[in-house]
């Protein structure tokens, strides 16, 4: 795989702290010439969900050959193992919880990462993003190959997510996602959506999509298919989040009109 | 105009989802060797003029040849079009909503970008800052011609701001911007107010210009000449946002003693 | 000293407003080639500590001959003067507060910024991050030398900061930071820490050290020694600065079981 020059950066960290700046050191450090791009990193602590959504989102618009650092790790210092995947021409490094999941398939690579000469030389039982992630993805990026920094392995942690059912004409899914700008993102893909939908969600009954969020009365919720190619649920010019008081796992139901 | 190889974005989008980075990654698929800067991606969401006011205080300091997005923009999925201007040796793209208002004079050259092979393949109906401004931005920078990306037009939605008035040896005037310290930023420049003025807001009376945040009694608010030269009530160490419960629009009068 | 490219920014300007775009902007103007890199522009307003641990933190993991910014400065427009600091092989800027403490030792040198042709042409009285602090790194990184830029002096402010005491057997200590996931960082280095010690903090009794954040009761508060070396008191998956109701300067006792 001819590798881009990128690195990027999602984690849990904020900006408020030392955290993402020190990652980023220890990059440049090990490889001067790298481009660092972050995703984010305000994923929500500790949420795995979250940011596998946000990879499966993000990395398949990067150029091929871009590596991706991934850092929400509740289990740091505990035995779960350093990672790195190899999959879709694209270099993912990070914990093995998950957060990798779309990106794990028979044609994938997974290495589990356990040679310390690429880590730093202390390394801290809480900030592995410092001592072994960031190291790791540096020394990739700088010309060592996967199967240098660790041994393969064929049984990843992978996350169990919800399916959309259908069900007696029915479409029975769940919101998986909420944005920034409270937009509830549903697990059920644009394609399998009947053409005059009625979406059932949180008490409120929704008839028809809509094609963009203006236009409508402020107060009421709207179904559009958003950028994810997934059904969102959305109150223009407002936080359907609050407005539902809907979280990630409320129930949507459609059928047509 | 010469290219300085910088492209810098502008949106409303937060730092907790998959948007920005997404951005970034088109850009930099077709046009590797950009130089990205982040303005801000915490304009309060929809608040066009609060991204006017960043652009205008922001762009000019940029080496001529620039290339600006700017994305909020909640008519996305809309007619309204997504735009180009050439100004001031400038280069800005996005809606066309007003958010460029402060560069659009007799001089400047504006576009409809409709020519959709410079788009990406798939356009969704929420999130044209990834499918229609990011790859026009990066084809730009890799070298096509405004003209080439779409046609001249003359009629842009212009922001109708309010100005300050000079009335019975008064300036009237109105808080047009909240920092993030909660300094109240009017729309008063500094070189048309007197030499001891009185500065009158939200029930509070103020004499003199401070010259600096300090040395002052912590509960009181001071009126200073920030840095964008427009006048400025604050509360030395605390929000005058807050303090003077002001918003945007709130009126100030200054006379003189 | 050889120059990495690399120029750092340290504020507490946050991300909604034009300043930290606005430093780059004039960054760029004058050394286009320059590696720009984010530390933190959340440091709580006005917070000199906060600022100084950051960047004892961060710092030294990046590659030698870094320029590095920090701009935490309630004294902009009074007669505080702005600095450079050359101490092991990093060369900081920014106000003369305090901020800098940590690499102030006899081995280092200090300059007062007072050539004003390396400052912008108009200089505000409170944004000196944009019109001072940025064309001066950015004239060091296009090959200015320190003193070039301003005269030595002997006499910076430094921070009084709290050691911690070893008394009758007891670890006498305080909370120094609190970061983003609600962890209280003490003052207490993991070097003198007694192999099974008793942490006494804000009414909780913490019996041993805990290796990782995980497989602990969720409510209960864990010592561990973090990232900086230093004790931290944690609530694995929750705040413990909520929890504890702590803020910097809580007292923290050790003693042995």
């Amino acid at each position: 795989m001819k590798l881009s020059n990128i690195i990027t950066l999602t984690t849990d960290f904020g900006e408020s702290d030392y955290y993402v700046g020190t990652m980023k050191a220890v990059i440049l450090n090990i490889s001067p010439r790298v481009k660092l791009v972050d995703i984010s990193h305000h994923v929500p602590p500790g949420d795995i969900n979250h940011t596998a959504f946000i990879l499966k989102s993000a990395v398949p618009f990067f150029p091929e050959g871009s590596i991706h650092i991934a850092v929400v790790d509740p289990g740091v210092g505990t035995k779960r193992r350093p990672i790195l995947v190899q999959a879709k021409n694209h270099l993912l490094v990070g914990p093995d919880n998950g957060i990798f999941s779309d990106f794990i398939d028979p044609n994938s690579r997974i290495y589990h990462l356990d040679k310390k000469k690429y880590f730093l030389e202390n390394i801290s039982q809480t900030f592995h993003a410092r001592d072994i992630f960031a190291p790791v993805a540096a020394h990739l990026l700088a010309g060592k190959n996967p199967s240098q920094l660790g041994k393969r392995i064929s049984d990843p942690v992978m996350l169990d997510r919800p399916q959309p059912v259908l069900e007696k004409g029915m479409i029975k899914g769940q919101v998986i996602h909420i944005d920034r700008f409270g937009n509830l993102v549903t697990n059920i893909p644009g394609n399998i959506i009947p053409k005059n939908p009625v979406v059932k969600i949180a008490g409120y009954r929704i008839t028809g999509l809509a094609s963009s969020y203006m236009g409508h009365k402020k107060a009421k919720p709207i179904a559009i298919i958003g950028s994810a190619n997934l059904l969102e649920v959305s109150i223009p010019q407002g936080s359907a989040a609050k407005r539902l008081k809907a979280r990630t796992g409320q129930k949507v139901i459609i059928t047509k009109i």
